[in-house]
């Protein structure tokens, strides 16, 4: 169980690969990011993208999905007030699969509530290829180790 | 169809509501965001938001749907390069109404691409009670008119 004071700045983690498949880009898309280039492989091929494409979102939550069950599931996570500077940098394609590593930044005990503090991470996620698909800075709340 | 000289800075749009339902809070977070608190309603009782909430992911792919169906299916949208500032600003529960609403602050032709510009914008969501869930700045590149 990792606590607060247990995140070092400066290590950084490899997340475990995720694949996607066209099946689930058209049904997170369809939920909630409808657009043509996202759930109409047809369509598709004659929009901004040469064919269907992963939404942003679809890419950064199966990003969280990794980074919860590498680091968070394990971890006295407390939740996240926000994250920052998400950029999608190149097309999530059918199949592509896709790694994510997190870095710490920074550390900073709250000084409001003392039974946590934050940790600063930069994000990314790279496809099969090693391009470059996303990243962002995050922050989270983490539970302070219990004194004994 | 709304092309890129059809949006005008300062324009407020004010999207559709939803409502979010405990199941699809569960549903979302079980593939993306399986975090005790965004899972598990008992185990949520004793958590840091002390019962069950959304993930912030799941909050800000709502306020995508709505964005979506209101907004982007009904213009010339060609992607998203990238959003920031993303501040999830007070617990989403079930049974909560979020509203989103999209402010356009600028608007740049693209320098590079002749058939296209970028349009920023400043989202907020609010629950039923009018507490600020979500906020974000945003960009979204569109197609610019075609000449006659």
């Amino acid at each position: 169980m990792r606590y607060f004071e247990d995140f070092r700045v400066g290590e950084a983690t490899e997340l475990e690969p995720v694949t996607v498949t066209e099946e689930e880009i058209v049904e997170f898309a369809r939920r909630y990011d409808p657009q043509p280039f996202h759930v109409d492989a047809e369509a598709a091929k004659d929009g901004p993208f040469g064919g269907l494409v992963a939404s942003g979102w679809h890419t950064t939550a199966l990003f969280m999905s990794t980074f919860v069950r590498t680091i968070l599931l394990d971890s006295s996570s407390m939740g996240s007030p926000g994250v920052s500077e998400i950029r999608w940098t190149a097309p999530v394609r059918p199949g592509d699969t896709l790694r994510g590593r997190v870095t710490v930044t920074d550390v900073q005990p709250s000084s409001k509530r003392a039974d946590r503090g934050t940790v600063f991470t930069a994000c990314t996620v790279v496809n099969q290829d090693g391009v470059p698909v996303l990243s962002m800075t995050a922050r989270g709340y983490f539970g302070r180790r219990p004194a004994r």
